[in-house]
């Protein structure tokens, strides 16, 4: 089966929009998906690439645009959202383990409702706890993990492995060393990972 | 006839993309396009929005996303085109002038193709006379224009209506106050422009 690298970083705010609907779109298109969660923000401050701080026009229109594709996607949303994300990291470790532990995906969807709809930042109280009940986790035992070196480490291999293939920004997805950057490249993605190739389209 | 406003500057290389589709797209849509030449590097100096200079990932990236999207509409394209242009100022002053004349919109489709097909950056020899004689016009008169001071305050005019609307990219597009960035929301403009919103999306 066509296979998609997701590379997921909660704390990244257009990936409200790719959470909530890529398993869905990856089913109907024949592509399995990995998620692969790793911390964008260090490859973003490696690279000095920081595209909202001191950019008020250009928050706005995001929150704007956001909102717009939202609709688009048929998903709720209440923003702007609590932003930036303080514990950016605690949200991604908690992820990391979730991938190894079959509810990965489940968790960072919750976390994102409660963050997009609710107004609660990810990776903190009480969304995270909340989130992990929701996915029927014990919510200490996960903690003692996330925290632990061992997944630490994990995480920043993850991020290392995600930069050293071109990955600069989340969402992205990668069919191999084909890397696609943004919620709005995922059908390309899911093309290339189908058939190797993006076909003109009709019309 | 429901209308949306292009804001369209020469130099930026996303909008090879838009400028060689949106009539087609826009007439299959119905809405009518009004081209609105400015300089979007002014804002993004005044901004402090400079997206790809020290980022040689994200430029990378680009190129190769440009290449895939200009496959998904059936463009040719030799890339990377030369980038940044320096006389970006003057082929948009070009491009003001054939808009008020009725051959704005040929003008840049020739150019842009020069630059992103052939590799001759847009705004000097040889490519901005190429263009103004492929689309039927005197050059020597056409730079005597351009090069007024009347076009330059123009220009200056058009780019500070553009930024006090939000617009702070290119390609840009306008339904009354609201703004859309990017090739890929031409398709969310146009929706926007012919009934007043975005519908969720099938499937």
């Amino acid at each position: 089966m066509a296979q998609l690298d997701f590379w997921v970083s909660i704390g990244s705010t257009y990936s409200y929009l790719t959470v909530m609907r890529i398993d869905r779109v990856a089913h109907a298109a024949g592509v399995s998906v990995r998620w692969r969660p790793f911390n964008v923000r260090t490859i973003m401050i490696a690279q000095d690439n920081i595209p909202f701080r001191d950019k008020p026009v250009k928050l706005a229109y995001m929150w704007r645009d956001i909102a717009r594709r939202a609709a688009r996607h048929g998903l709720p949303a209440r923003l702007p959202a609590p932003y930036p994300l303080p514990q950016m990291e605690l949200a991604n470790r908690v992820a990391l383990v979730g991938m190894a532990q079959g509810w990965g995906p489940d968790y960072v969807r919750a976390t994102y409702r409660r963050w997009f709809v609710d107004g609660q930042p990810a990776g903190e109280s009480p969304n995270l706890e909340a989130s992990l009940t929701e996915v029927g986790q014990d919510v200490r035992a996960v903690f003692e993990l996330a925290d632990s070196r061992a997944v630490g480490e994990a995480l920043e291999d993850e991020t290392a492995e995600a930069q050293a293939l071109g990955v600069f920004g989340a969402p992205s997805f990668a069919v191999g060393r084909e890397v696609f950057w943004g919620d709005d490249r995922l059908e390309d993605a899911l093309e290339w990972a189908a058939t190797g190739r993006i076909a003109p389209a009709a019309g």
